[in-house]
């Protein structure tokens, strides 16, 4: 048995999310039937995350074992080969020790959240970007950003599904910067809690358009409530970015 | 009458291209009856220059003259309102004077293709650049580049159904860069004949594989020969950046 790091693009349009459900075609799914298909085994992967309907992926990171021995190459360019139609890729196929687990072992997890912000509709980017239409000051969201920065009860950026066992969680890094009308925010943690990204962004999007201030962001996390935070930013924007170990 | 000057991006994959045809929708008519509806304008758009089907714009520019007045907002705000749901953005409407024309009164037009350069397919950017999977040298592709960089006859860059009444052009600039994965060809000039920017990167990506040296594209420029240069690079790769006038 032979266990094999995989580093996965994808584009989180077409899939109900990471995770196998009834109810349409995951990128769980999309994979494990690439392996089904090159290898004749029935394998499961495990993902450093999961990530929701919508979500994209540029670096995301999964582990599965399989019996079969296979050079690198050959498990890179197979998946790929039959994951086709879909938009998922495998970029990195690396064989791993069985210390090795996608999820458990994972020191770090980042992601970047793209906004563009101005009148025009997205005509490229939809689906690959949250579209706000009234100016953002990316200063004053950077700023109020800070507040969320360090070891937290993150209750109330926390989905009511949320099944972590504590709310508890260290934000290493929440920046964000201006690149002419697109938006970018970079958040870089241990682990997150669901939905947590976007509730952030949603949060500080009402920073940007002057509706919140910094000290508005600081009582909202004191509160531990869901309710007191923003609105959940949309999915499109959010972007897997890579996982540490 | 007042001439509206509109600045417009589009993704080229619905498209049959920019100009009308009998045989699918265009960048032109979407925008045309877009006009219609907003105006109950019969008028015509003319662009800065015709795309190939399934090239795309960050920054077309075309004019259309319209009889009932309107605000600039107005202009800008309908016409992606009727647009829908079309991938075309009007970014900005602005009223100009008779003398502006999008073709006749253009000083210099500029375009950037984009190639991803790995093994895995994109499962990111399908459709939005050229996927090539052997190592390509960027430096190697620059210093090429500047061969064609000039006033030249570019016949063996020119696509045989181009209707140009000279094949001479000068080039203003032609830069290869790498950023990770990514390879971006920017080309900037007065103007560019039919398939000029995609004969030019198709040729420049045979010196990025180590197949053609800078001699041989300035052989290949000289002999004034379509058959003699390399192939057509898809229209994925490329975006349509800005008009100057």
């Amino acid at each position: 048995m032979q266990r094999w790091k995989l580093t996965i693009e994808y584009d989180g349009r077409p899939f109900v999310g990471w995770q196998r459900q009834d109810n349409g075609m995951s990128v769980q799914q999309a994979l494990e039937e690439a392996v089904q298909r090159l290898s004749g085994e029935e394998a499961r992967l495990h993902a450093s995350g999961r990530t929701d309907a919508g979500v994209h992926a540029l670096g995301q990171v999964a582990h599965v074992d399989l019996a079969k021995p296979f050079l690198p190459d050959r498990v890179r360019d197979g998946l790929n080969f039959h994951l086709r139609p879909w938009p998922v890729a495998v970029l990195a196929a690396e064989p791993v020790g069985e210390e090795f687990h996608a999820r458990f072992t994972c020191t770090g997890r980042s992601y970047v959240y793209r906004i563009v912000n101005r009148r025009a509709p997205l005509a490229l980017e939809g689906g690959r970007a949250w579209h706000v239409r009234r100016p953002l000051d990316a200063s004053a969201m950077h700023e109020a950003a800070q507040v969320l920065v360090g070891r937290h009860d993150f209750t109330t950026f926390r989905a009511a599904l949320c099944q972590a066992n504590s709310p508890v969680r260290t934000l290493d890094r929440l920046e964000v910067t201006r690149h002419g009308e697109e938006l970018r925010v970079f958040a870089a943690a241990r682990s997150f809690l669901h939905h947590q990204v976007r509730n952030m962004v949603g949060t500080l999007e009402l920073v940007g358009a002057g509706k919140w201030t910094a000290a508005d962001v600081s009582r909202a996390l004191e509160a531990r409530n869901r309710a007191r935070g923003g609105p959940t930013a949309p999915p499109d924007g959010l972007h897997f970015l890579d996982a540490r170990y």
